[in-house]
């Protein structure tokens, strides 16, 4: 489990987690590199040197891979076997859309609770979590004892509410705000910008219809 | 508007935009490249650099830029103005959020309608939407005249749905399926894979409780 991975190298690891349940749910019952590789349009090489990273720590043969074994080791280094503790902090239209969201599971993510400032939200429950007030975060991060929040706050508070979060105890923030958050070295910061996302889609595809 | 720019570049750009619209929203009047920079945590440079292309064709002074002005050359450059169709496709836990999603709006995205081949979803409506059989794919597209298709079918129909969509007329795919699709190098492709980006979060801050 000590071995480095890079970034690249984990994104990839949902995308053979996904295609080896699909084998499994077919029976197939082996599979190798090479057909992970070209199934998924990645390269040989690639795919078993992060294979050789997931299953460096299982003693398991390195050739002839049995497809359950392979999501075991898989599901293992994901941590997607212990389920995580989250909570969305902006229950917006993608906060909200979210809360409902039952793929987070999926990856071994539960969500805990909801928070918002916005009086006709609160007390409400998604799903089955209750939305709480903004100033509940210090009092009850510490007591879930959460580390990771889902950040879909507007733009313009996403900054001050990051740092009541890291002050009640969060280590880990999944932003969703269109914004780069500054946090010390020791938080974490995964950005998934939709409006960026969207804005490299758009304008490629304005460029290919000027062309055409 | 023909000046190359960068997908790094771009990414910027919807960030520069929500600033801009707050500081719009506060009265401010005027700004500079090294605001905007320091605001937002990037290099003055870089958006000197950035701006400078969204506005060489606006014939608008370099210095001393007005805010309004910078809103409007950004929403021009990046197509918020004009409305653009798109379609969901695989109306489940994801699609089902983002039928729901009103921020699409707000980027000048206006989703028509979802397809999903369930038949208790088919002839359903979310948010006025209606979400119509897959097998309706080739006959509406054309018709619809739509370019953009959001991609969030389960992965192992992904490439065969695409595969429809682009025989169908799209040209662009935001692509939320957690595989690598292979298309022809005239189709745009914008993977989102939250999967991945939630991987490289949850591995990260297992990492750092470890040291703590």
């Amino acid at each position: 489990m000590d071995k480095p991975i890079s970034v690249k190298q984990l994104a990839r690891l949902p995308i053979y987690l996904k295609y080896l349940k699909n084998l499994k749910d077919e029976g197939v019952i082996q599979t190798s590199a090479p057909q992970i590789a070209s199934a998924n349009g990645f390269n040989e090489e690639q795919v078993r040197k992060d294979l050789q990273i997931v299953t460096s720590n299982s003693g398991k043969p390195k050739t002839g891979r049995l497809v359950q074994d392979l999501i075991d080791d898989l599901e293992n280094y994901l941590g997607y076997r212990d389920s995580t503790s989250a909570v969305i902090v902006g229950v917006g239209h993608l906060g909200e859309a979210f809360m409902n969201f039952k793929g987070f599971e999926e990856f071994g993510l539960n969500i805990l609770a909801g928070f918002d400032i916005d009086t006709k939200k609160i007390g409400n429950q998604i799903n089955g979590k209750e939305i709480f007030p903004v100033e509940k975060i210090e009092n009850l991060i510490p007591r879930l004892n959460v580390h990771i929040a889902i950040l879909c706050t507007p733009t313009e508070v996403a900054q001050e509410v990051c740092d009541i979060l890291i002050k009640s105890g969060v280590k880990a923030i999944w932003n969703f705000a269109p914004t780069i958050l500054r946090v010390d070295e020791n938080v974490i910061v995964e950005n998934v910008n939709l409006a960026s996302s969207l804005a490299i889609l758009s304008h490629k595809l304005n460029a290919k219809l000027k062309e055409d």
